[in-house]
C-alpha cells in the first residue's frame, strides 16, 4: 500500500500532475508487485519563495523568467 | 508528545476541523497517557487536484458533484 | 481516503498501536464521513534521542526512568 | 529539485530500492522537466505493525505468509 | 544532503524566510559537514485553523490580534 | 509553534544531534519570535540505501570510506 509524496515547485499544469500520478503509480507497482488500487499519490507544491536551495530562497536563486 | 498529521481532500468545514483536532487529541492521550498540551494536530488539506487514486487525479476520479 | 500520520516516542506496546489505529480510523470516518477501508495511518515511532524539545534532546530533558 | 518520498512495509530488498530510485527519478525528470542531478529520492520503509489499514494493523490484516 | 522542513502559522514574512533559510542551512552545514549546495530547506506555513495545539484550533486558542 | 524535521544520513552522533536541536531551535526563536518551549525538532535518520540522488542510491553513489 505505497504511499508517494512528490515535492515541486508550485506550477506544475493538469498535465503534468496526470502524468506523474500515472507514471509513479506504474513504476511502483511493477517494482514492488501491487497492484495500482492500493497506491497513493500526493503532489505537494510548494512555492518557490518557501524552499530553501543552497542557502537561498529559490524565488531569488531561480527567478520565474 | 505526540504530533498528529491528517491528510485530506480540501473542503474540510472548521467544525469538522475543530472535531478532528479534539478527537485525535483525546484518542492520543487516552492511549499514549499524555496530556493535551503536548499534542499537535496538523491538517493537510490537498486538492483532489493533487491527489493521485490507483493511477489517477482525484478530481476526475471522483468528481464533486 | 485520509492518511493520518502520529509521530510519538518509540517504545508503544502493539496493544497501543491497535488501539491508535482503530480509535483514530474511527474518529476520521464519523467526522470525514468515509469508510474504514480508505483510511491510513501510519505510526513513526521516534527514538528520543532523535527527539528535541526546548532545544534539548528528549533523552536528556526526559530520560527513561 | 523535486524530493519524492515513498513509504512501503520495510523488507524492500536492495534491488527494487535501486529501481525505485532509477524509475521515479527518471519519470519525474522526464515530466518536470529537470536533470536527475536535483532529484531525491527517500524510501521510508514501514513496520506492518505500524502501518493501519482498514481500521486493523496491517501485521493482522496481512501477516507475512 | 540534509532536508530541512520547518512547519510555522502562515504569516512568515519574506526577509523572515530569507533569514530561516540562511540560518538553518548555515547550521546543518556547520554541524553536519556538508556544503550549502546540498541543502534543502522547505518551509510550510500552516493555517492556524489548520493547526490544533491542547486539543483545540490555534485559531480559537491564540486569535490573531 | 514550529516543528522543525531534518532528515539526514543515519550515523549522526549524540553530539551533533544535541547541536543540531540547539542551533536549529535557537535560530527558529529568534526568527520567528517565540521561547524554545514551543518548537519541537524532528532528527530523521535515512540509511544511505534508502536515499536516491541522481538517480543512485546514496550507499552507491557515495560509499562509506
Amino acid at each position: 500500500m505505497p504511499i508517494i509524496r512528490i515535492e515541486t515547485w508550485k506550477g506544475t499544469t493538469l498535465d503534468k500532475k496526470r502524468d506523474l500520478v500515472e507514471s509513479l503509480t506504474r513504476e511502483a507497482c511493477r517494482i514492488l508487485g501491487c497492484t495500482p488500487e492500493v497506491v497513493s499519490v500526493i503532489i505537494d507544491e510548494v512555492d518557490k519563495e518557501n524552499w530553501g536551495a543552497a542557502g537561498e530562497l529559490c524565488s531569488e536563486r531561480f527567478p520565474d523568467k
